[in-house]
């Protein structure tokens, strides 16, 4: 049976989408005249100042290019040599970093198995035992994926427990908010949302996503803790994390966080995926949970895999179970779920 | 004396400037629709064409997002652990970019005086003495920049001897092109000019910069001997320098190599720097040399450079000279080197 | 019941022993006169002459302090930028070497569980998919330990099979053999089981011990394949590993090979692990597995634990087991391991 | 005319000399039984109580096998990421550690020119244009070499006035003292010497050479401000510096601070380079100038230089200037010191 027409936009990832059209306008509108690069210019202000409001507190804010550089930039500032960093084993900062931090902050990350990407206090209790041994090295800062790299979301409950035994420990937390704005929509869509499991959570640091969810490119990385912050913008220039032209990230994110743009994207990301699986759930052979946010985690009958990816690219996941990984973006369309549900639906049947 | 109006743009920097027209235009254009992250998509494909077809030769080319993260990129592809880096003391891989080859790349840099901020053969010459002492890091790379930080450039010939010296020595020559273009512009202003002092000259790697010529922001590591590339992709990654919606990156620099807008943009700004010559040269009791390239170097009475930077901010150089350093960008107007040079000359007279 | 007296010689770690008295003998013997430092001399060509003959083969030899410092030598020498060092969970440069090679090397370590402490070539194969994707470390070399931490040891046929699993995927083998010599003695106690097991089974470099078998201190890293020792004296200067009165490392390793002392340590050690086997094995609640090398794993009660070790100290190895660690050293004797079994007897029938 | 009989010993370096008999009875004596490896053992308890007997003052002692790895442990104790460390230019942790703090801190040196080796205040004080720009790498300590590489001593007031400017800019001060003793012999050798220019002088971190004063091999590492020293022994076990049987170095230095046997050596080499001195200074054309402690940097005749070195090994220094080094040691005898200088005077006849 042949597959239909594909869809217009892929579900590789959210990061296949572009930019918002209101960030590409806040682009247009900073280009204008010069300004003091390095963020020295009042895009990189309000930037600043919209993060401080966004957590209601006097958070330290820097901009930075990629997700890498952010977590990079987070976590090389809190860290002293022979300091470790606590992680999923199948977090970005593990497997999908090339090994930038152990490269640029030399230091080890302690990788802890889970079933579903979210770590529990009791795995950061079990590694007391490394603490005060110079044989072995120290376990100082864990750094939590929120949403996680399985689409799932720790409620603000859960990251509270891990940032109290963490603290408990000497640790600082640190959030890889890649797709934290798809975490918000899901726990509540709100402000109030956000703050529950960050800044209220006891989390000291965050990794504030702007690329996957709208921007041509940008991250922030936003010390809830401002006393930690000290030699941050030390490290950005260190890292190659920079940027000359400031402003033009500033107004990325100015746009983003203006008028709520940025949760507007999440949810409508979450709802496309709500939706795809209502479309699939009930295809057999398909099995695939419920959606928390952005993304389906189906196995698929192996023969339909490649045919489908030739189709309209996708991801594998785990090769082994025949899992692969459909994204929803904020600008993917009802049309372009129903097309690639379509498509999955006539080649799971042939 | 009240000084007159200040110009509408800076000459701090040549990247206080924005984006030229075209290449806003040609992001909103590339803005259409999904395309596969990381740099599978056709804007980069054609970016890479474009390079092999300016250079002529089968380059290897990688974009990234700053020229300090350039730098770093294609230092550590060359390096092995206890290579060195020769470079100008001045230089700005050796002085504003905070370390990151140290940090990065582990690697020490051999910085040697210069007076113009030009190496020259015989101090590489003189380095010889460190091979194949286990005492010592091993001289493997020598980095120079075209144009100078100094403002001055190196002729082909002199990059030509340099690399000679080089390649005897086992070495590799990198040139960090930040202002390759202005360096163009002055060397005859032509794609064989370019080439003249680069594949021609026996350069095994570039930086060729965008951000100051016109972009956003982006640089572009060319591998004009390609066998050097093996890893590059890889350190890309590793050093936080991969953009995730590379497109966006391609697509800057298509517009920016499109028509040599490149070549167009850095005769502009060179000029822009001559007139200003022109206009500030004759004002007692001011020392200035004749531009090369995009910037000058003037001595100022001390008690003027306070108030002409507060009026329209520029650099201090070396302080202790009372030199200061005063650039000029793609989008300078003649207008604004008459305003300023009617500030500096009211100042100077006050 | 009190514990009788305790043995002269601790069960803690074979790196609680001193010297030989062959060793000694060995640095007064060199303790003659001058001698140019760094290797220039002729206990160190004849040290490299003995590993060249131990290896049969054109080896190249470079010593060092410290086992870490073995490792971290052996392994920078073979890793570019983004290259990864696969090895077992619980290994040494793993947990034990408080992050030496993420820092030196800035390379990550992927580390695989193992049931008894060694990998298979299955493990190896997983890997494959990492290979040649810029967003992950490539593995490029496995490194092992023979015997392993926990006491077990690989047959020739098991590392062939890593190896050549290895060699397929373009990596390098590295052995951490800390503990060589206790694995030669358990597989035939020659040189050609030496052989049989590193040079003739595919693997590249080896760190050959020496500390913990007699030595006071030195450890010798011998590139089987010397074409890859390009570099390694250089890496040894830049890890801080190069010593600088070589003479008297040189000097002990050469009285360790003499007259096979290395193998008859080694025996011995093995021997009195065994003696002590024998002695607990029947004890219960004890339960221990017979070992392999010179180290027993026992479980015992849990309040025996904390009196034994006040009356004669020895290291648990997994807490939540009850599980500790109980080593011979060359120079345990069989009075030692009486007590020690005496003690041990009335511990667990208090 | 042929050159006389050679001495018996080398003029190359002070560490071409061996042990002491004073040490290697120390080592015989520390190996009796088993200690705790790491430290947990007497010798090392009471090495650490001598050296804070020798400086009158609660510092924290740990030690290291080679200069290097003292020089990093010290340095890497002291650094955040983007600091660096300042130097003088010809000295052994900028030219002759092959890049070993580049590699494993990740810091840049910003070494500074000297005509003698040794660094002055105002050189520090023009590096505050540095502080707090996030594009310089932010001066962070201060190491200087006592004696230095060019055999001149810092007065104890020199070494205050670097403190104080040091302090004064948030800096700390390290010595690398692989050459204290002879420094301390010349400046009235005595125990009041050492402090005055070291604790009392400021100073927070020393290296305490023990190789080039006759020991096997052993350097320690003390923090005269112990609060620094709060993450240095992880730092030494992650710099691959931990010595597994630490008794033997303990036992070493113990012999060498007992009875002042560290002055007595440090005086008699220094003696030994005054007499050489005496019998050289005279021979038309070498040029040398009175050596501080224990070493010559005489200019020769271009052809002697071959030919003395062939018969009795020394290093040439500055190859353009025919400038060559001659080092006394601890067991320089008063007959090597004739028969070299005989060497000499026949070489340059000829």
């Amino acid at each position: 049976m042949p597959l239909p027409p594909p869809p217009q936009r892929s579900f590789a990832s959210d990061n296949a989408s572009g930019a918002h059209p209101d960030v590409i306008a806040a682009i247009i509108a900073a280009n204008e005249g010069h300004a003091i690069a390095y963020g020295d210019d009042d895009w990189t202000l309000e930037c600043q100042a919209r993060f401080a409001e966004l957590f209601g507190s006097g958070v330290e804010t820097l901009l930075t290019f990629t997700g890498t550089g952010a977590n990079v930039l987070a976590l090389t500032t809190l860290l002293r040599p022979v300091d470790a960093v606590v992680c999923a084993a199948g977090s970005h900062v593990n497997v999908d970093e090339a090994g930038a931090l152990e490269r640029i902050a030399g230091a080890k990350l302690l990788d802890l198995p889970t079933p579903d990407g979210k770590l529990v206090p009791e795995q950061l209790a079990e590694l007391a035992s490394l603490l005060d041994n110079e044989h072995h090295v120290q376990p100082a800062v864990v750094t939590i994926t929120q949403s996680t790299e399985l689409g799932t979301v720790y409620s603000p409950a859960e990251v509270a427990a891990l940032s109290e035994q963490a603290h408990s420990m000497g640790m600082k937390v640190h959030v890889d908010g890649a797709r934290v704005a798809n975490a918000t929509a899901a726990l509540g869509s709100s402000i109030a949302a956000l703050r529950s499991m960050t800044i209220d959570a006891g989390v000291d640091v965050i990794t504030f996503g702007g690329t996957k969810n709208g921007l041509l490119g940008g991250e922030a990385v936003v010390f809830l803790d401002p006393d930690l912050a000290t030699r941050a913008r030390f490290v950005r220039k260190t890292i190659t994390q920079l940027p000359s032209k400031m402003r033009f990230v500033a107004a990325q994110f100015n746009a983003l966080l203006d008028g709520e743009l940025w949760l507007r994207n999440a949810r409508h990301s979450n709802e496309m995926a709500a939706r795809l699986y209502d479309a699939v759930a009930g295809l057999d052979p398909i099995e695939v949970a419920k959606p928390q946010v952005n993304g389906l985690f189906p196995t698929l009958p192996p023969v339909a895999i490649g045919p489908l990816q030739a189709w309209s690219f996708f991801w594998e996941w785990d090769t082994a179970k025949h899992q692969v990984r459909w994204m929803t973006s904020w600008d993917t369309m009802a049309d372009d779920v129903e097309r690639f549900a379509a498509g999955v639906a006539a080649a799971v049947a042939a």
